[in-house]
């Protein structure tokens, strides 16, 4: 006993001791009334200050364990409990079918995973390379300075107040009519579109979006037992003429729409088409979740005002925010801005999922945000990578025979080939050390067998050349091969 | 124009200048074309350095709303957008009945609020004066400097792989077999729960707990559309007759318990009670969700095991644990323990309602923890506590005349008076400046008209005494009155 202790230095030696004695207890080594060796004989068996053992051994009383009699020692007061083997549950008969599909839709689960060296064109995070460290660190201790134990006490479902504030000024600045709208901080764009369909849909309801759009919401919209009704994009796209028969031929609950930077296809919707698409959404009267998607990253041209300002002072557009798609996505915060009445409900129903996004984040963002920090790394980020984009696409037009390239910005584009199914080349490309995301997740109707997504804010210029050269190969020897 | 700009101290001049001139773009008052003052003019005008007007319209247009032409100034390049008001949506004819069942439930909205000055007994949050911030911001900045940009990027849904070991080890330490069980990392107890109810429980299905109980988890167990099923409470606990003739009667899908520091009547259950409970469970064969709420708030006794401990290598206890309750609720970190393949279905869940807790927290709480700083702030705030609640409990005894006082504890402590209505008392006191907690809101079968939860863990000795004796003197003049 106490000989195959081994301490180490990254915990103090004293709580190591405390969990050793502890473990021999619960193993029924020691037993009620026990004895524990003297303070001072178990110091010299490991060799440590007797202090140490001291200590290890108030805690071992404070949490119950042993009583520590004066002039007498150190007593083992628990009375270990005989386990028992017997009480197991079949799964397989208890679990839900919401639980199987969550599982089966999990493409995180299932898809192939990237390994150490190999070139991922699967990622859209950003690059973790780019945050300014300094930047955060001192707005970590600003705040702390300035709010000091609060942020670290429960705060209120709605979300900091500060935060809230600077995003409403944050959603004015982007041209949108902030009177008679809140905000409700989320835990990222997942949570604010799972919130905003408990809220609006029941199973069975029928919501209009593009197809292909973004994987995650098709599986929220799936796991809420949504018929999920995809219009075909035009290059330019949403198909408004597809938009406007959906929308007549029988009600739709909602329009779930990624107007900027839209994932998959990088397709930005112009001014134009932004008031072709709020005019029919307006004549059927549904409202609109609108995903402000990267909305940061434009790399050229003006400012496009999210679909959100087109309704001015009318409620029908639901903007979903989220920093966390292009800065510090560990932090987890998103932003719903809609109509006051329905916040009032979203604000329930976040509390009774988690009660509140973490405060200490939000403050520590906030302080970030308030200080220029966000505007200063925007600034640096788009001129990576835009350098990026703009490469991988002379890359791409230089070794992929493609049929057509989508994408004006944002961290990733979309490609579709000629008649070539895209996990082929997933397959072989994997075994020559490069993946991307096949297209065919994206879409609401089995299409997209011929595309795929291709995400560069996390690849070097040498690594991009490099891979999109090894799946240009790929593709090249396909086509010879038919 | 530019003279109603009022810069303040608190964001770099030049985001003010250039949300204001943003400002006047979207107002109309510019419009597309129009060519600004010259930098230097504004410097002059707003008594700023020209570099600061300089820096201000290099922003505006990185964001796209004016372009800086070399030799002649800077010009508006936004198209300002004519805002329509005519889309509204009535939300009343949209809003889901869940949506409107969690606004009504939400008890926050509809409960007397505190008022600065009051005396209140309805928090049990932790008093975060004692919360070490020194060692917290010591945790921030070791972990920061080990795991730098790391913890800021995308994470995994199961949790911070170093805290999740951590906490296996601390589960481990209180006795449970973690052979075959695994951790997943939840905002909180309120997400743990609400994740679990989604994969093992359907509307309509039977939950059994304790009556009283939780109101957070009544709450959560009603939106889930469930039948709960209360089991009355003894001195001692859940009458564990009735518990089984509840079994017996009809297969209950659950059973949800508080074993120790019970919310709201503070009742630990002991370890004889926890043996004849699990075997109960065990006969019937139904998986059990345990609430660790409070564990570590034991002032006086030996340590005692969680009903998870019971079952050894068994599967059938769901655990839910979280320091969110004693230490740092603003983090929202709580977890489960539980069968491997059930947390496996339970990540995908999680994943699919907000990818991951945030790992900023996770990691802070990991190093702090990791350092025993926990150990050394339980010890601590043992001490407070116990204070306080010996205290509570000499001046309950002192001034209320009460039926039955429950509580043995923790953060709290429950009284049941005779034949007062603590809603009667609660709108006297408050008259007083004095708040509590109805006993109504924690049953499941409309009693507790007569009880009240008392929390003490945020008010000081003076002010105990002091509301302590504000409250007895109404329910004295109430037996009187009778």
């Amino acid at each position: 006993m106490f000989k195959d202790i081994k301490l180490c230095e990254d915990r103090p030696y004293y709580l190591q001791i405390k969990d050793y004695v502890k473990e021999l207890i619960l193993k029924g080594v020691y037993i009620k009334d026990d004895k524990l060796p003297s303070t001072r004989e178990l110091s010299l068996i490991l060799d440590v200050s007797r202090n140490t053992v001291i200590e290890a051994y108030k805690y071992l009383e404070d949490e119950g364990f042993i009583k520590n009699i004066p002039n007498k020692g150190a007593f083992v007061s628990y009375n270990s409990i005989i386990y028992d083997e017997g009480f197991n549950v079949k799964w397989e008969d208890k679990i839900t079918d919401y639980a199987i599909l969550s599982d089966e839709l999990d493409t995180y689960k299932h898809d192939i995973k990237w390994k150490k060296g190999m070139i991922s064109f699967k990622s859209i995070s950003p690059d973790d390379n780019l945050f300014d460290m300094d930047d955060f660190k001192k707005s970590f201790l600003n705040i702390l300075s300035t709010e000091e134990r609060k942020i670290l006490n429960y705060g209120y479902a709605r979300g900091y107040k500060p935060l809230i504030d600077y995003l409403l000024k944050y959603m004015e600045n982007k041209g949108v009519n902030i009177k008679n709208k809140d905000i409700l901080i989320t835990n990222g764009f997942t949570e604010g579109f799972d919130i905003t369909l408990s809220a609006l849909t029941k199973r069975g309801d029928r919501v209009i979006c593009e197809n292909p759009t973004h994987n995650t919401s098709i599986k929220i919209m799936n796991l809420h037992g949504l018929y999920i009704d995809g219009v075909k994009l035009n290059e330019d796209g949403i198909d408004t003429n597809i938009l406007k028969d959906k929308l007549a031929e029988s009600k739709a609950k909602l329009v779930f729409l990624v107007p900027s930077y839209h994932n998959p296809t990088g397709i930005v919707m112009s001014p134009e088409k932004r008031i072709e698409v709020y005019n029919i959404i307006k004549e059927f009267n549904v409202p609109v979740i609108e995903d402000g998607f990267n909305e940061e990253l434009r790399y050229s041209g003006s400012h496009i005002a999210p679909l959100s300002a087109f309704c001015g002072s009318g409620n029908g557009v639901i903007y979903i925010g989220s920093f966390s798609k292009i800065l510090f996505p560990g932090l987890r915060i998103g932003w719903i801005l809609a109509d006051k009445e329905l916040i009032n409900y979203l604000e329930s129903i976040k509390r009774s999922r988690n009660i509140h996004t973490s405060f200490l984040d939000q403050a520590v963002l906030y302080e970030y945000l308030r200080g220029g920090n966000f505007e200063k790394y925007i600034n640096k980020v788009r001129k990576v990578y835009k350098e990026r984009y703009e490469f991988i696409v002379y890359c791409i037009k230089k070794y992929i025979p493609y049929k057509k390239l989508y994408g004006e910005g944002g961290l990733h584009v979309f490609l579709e080939l000629d008649g070539i199914n895209s996990r082929d080349v997933l397959s072989e490309a994997f075994k020559k050390g490069v993946i991307f995301t096949p297209g065919d997740i994206f879409y609401t109707d089995g299409g997209g067998e011929n595309a795929l997504r291709i995400g560069f804010s996390r690849v070097d210029i040498k690594d991009i050349e490099k891979g999109i050269k090894i799946l240009g190969d790929i593709i090249k020897n396909m086509r010879k091969g038919d």
